[in-house]
């Protein structure tokens, strides 16, 4: 008999929301718990698990034992969740599952994936009968750190990324540690490469601690890996629970590195960088704009670079064009007419916003990673 | 210059919601008044007015100068919206002019319309770019009296109506009386059923009114219609206020005369009834279904029966087989795991709910209305 008592585990956050507060639970094995945890949660009736064929089938069968074993009738539908199925298409065909189902407002939904799934599933349980109760069980790293914390739900247009969508806070995130020893190293490095962002706008010991861990880390060895998980989930629950519809000035310093970030994945089509590489690569040019503003010194942009390079990340951009790239900054959603908010740095863990950068500076910047 | 202060003008209602309060003016020209309200509701930067071809193009001239006369950059999209178009597909054409406008999250969408305009435009304003303000703008007495308020917002699958939706709260709504002139009194008479339904349920002095005004207020004629309308209204925004999201004791009356009427709907496939006469079918069922419970007396019925006969609304059914209708019922989104919630009078004006009626108390009701 499998013998848990919710109150004994401390989640690594509470999130604080207007759709209710929810706990994430970070730890080796969490996922054995997800049956009393939902229940402490208050979500009943029966639960429909929607997972990335990548989870297929060895911890599907784990989530829909612990889903069963805690008293939920499960059933499961398994999708091939990578970016390009990220569209209105795919949601259709869980909202065909859920209505062959017969699914309720009472009943919930599971997301178990990387952060295209709970992005996409959070999107159909917003929309499915107005909304159902969502639980999510991020398999990545990134989407532990990022997506799976928020409330962001949305799917692609042809056009445009992330252009429908909603906020669709989840009832409950567990993260089990585990999902990650099968990670590939490359999606675990831009994983981290959000972790070391939430320590460079928000939290200067948890930067030390990626400066003296950071192989460690890396190989996902030593007693830190959970610790700094907690952390960075900390971080997020902390922004989003203070600005959770990014209308103030927190939640937009999450973007710290996105705005070049995004532009360098739309103009290499999805098809060179994993988001947190492109991430990378903004973080840098956004902290050579944020040395040339006089904000911080060209030392802290030399540690930036070196501990990036230590989680095997890339700094550097080729075969790109500036002007290609630099047009492709201004059609992102985060501008308001037609001027970027910048987020940049003003020390270690510390960050800021600016619309006031000049195109001269964003060039110089830009030029400093572009090699040919 | 045109001259307007919002606050000389009382609204019928304030719907007060976890999105935020919003209005619902009630008046003939109100249409003259939108940028005004509009601002008053806070709601800024351009105006994106998607309107069924029905209002082109003479009312939809009409909103658009108002528009711009109160200040705001406005574009049209025209679009067929009968119930037929409520789809997936059209929202994702909205999603894609407004993708090509570069509409942001500081815009607003105005809907205008009947309800499935208000359902449809709705449902895009919550999901595009995770949720923007919406002003809907009724066209017809059903939309006005129901769909516009409370931010049911929904669109249907092949395999069901309303499946995929959200709960999107306007920021205003304006009832312009106007409108009405040019509705077919079919159209009309099925929205009067709405209006009449708010009575039967919920105020006994508004039934009073309905009984000692019928034709009058069938042909829009009298001084009554504006204040009936504005009576109305305030019914519908006084339960929403109270049962945002139907999880209540509410919410849920409104579905009187709903679970046989959606029935009715389905077995004719869309094609026979609009659903104002659907529901009034539906209503005489469910009191039929009261009387035999024991809850009102057949004179009550007969009173019903007598007003919706006096608004040229139908009250017998033909060509349908009771038990197809009955098996239609059990698939009905309202009903829990397998038992209907029947929503019963228990007076004139006041309504009740039950989950606890005999299939052959309903057959016996079915049976009152089927003519062969």
């Amino acid at each position: 008999m499998f013998n848990y008592n919710p109150g004994a585990q401390e989640p690594a956050a509470t999130v604080k929301t207007s759709q209710g507060d929810y706990r994430v639970m970070v730890s080796r094995g969490a996922i054995e718990a997800i049956g009393p945890e939902m229940r402490q949660a208050g979500v009943n009736g029966r639960a429909f698990l929607i997972a990335d064929y990548a989870m297929f089938p060895l911890l599907v069968r784990r989530a829909h034992e612990a889903l069963e074993r805690g008293g939920y009738e499960t059933h499961a539908l398994i999708l091939e969740l990578g970016e390009e199925a990220k569209t209105i298409a795919t949601a259709t065909k869980v909202y065909e599952w859920l209505a062959e189902q017969r699914a309720e407002r009472t009943d919930c939904v599971v997301s178990m994936g990387g952060g295209v799934t709970s992005d996409l599933v959070g999107f159909a349980a917003a929309t499915w009968l107005r909304g159902v109760p969502v639980v999510h069980v991020p398999t990545s790293l990134a989407a532990m750190v990022d997506a799976s914390i928020g409330g962001k739900a949305a799917v692609n247009l042809p056009i445009g990324k992330n252009l429908v969508g909603a906020f669709k806070q989840p009832r409950l995130v567990i993260h089990d540690i585990d999902f990650l020893d099968t990670l590939p190293r490359r999606e675990l490095a831009a994983g981290w490469a959000e972790a070391v962002k939430h320590a460079l706008i928000l939290d200067d010991d948890l930067l030390n601690t990626f400066e003296t861990h950071a192989e460690d880390l890396a190989a996902l060895s030593g007693d830190l890996v959970e610790p700094v998980i907690r952390r960075s989930v900390e971080i997020k629950a902390e922004i989003v629970s203070a600005d959770e519809f990014e209308t103030g000035n927190d939640r937009v310093l999450l973007n710290y590195g996105h705005t070049i970030g995004h532009a360098i994945e739309a103009v290499t089509e999805y098809g060179t960088y994993l988001h947190g590489e492109a991430v990378s690569i903004g973080m840098m040019v956004a902290a050579g704009i944020s040395q040339r503003q006089g904000l911080i010194s060209e030392e802290l942009v030399d540690r930036q670079r070196t501990l990036l390079k230590r989680f095997e990340l890339p700094v550097v951009l080729s075969d790109v064009d500036p002007d290609t790239l630099l047009e492709a900054t201004t059609s992102d959603k985060k501008s308001r007419g037609g001027k970027i908010r910048w987020v940049l740095l003003r020390g270690p863990g510390r960050a800021t916003t600016s619309r006031d950068v000049s195109t001269k500076v964003v060039r110089a910047a830009l030029n400093d990673v572009l090699v040919s």
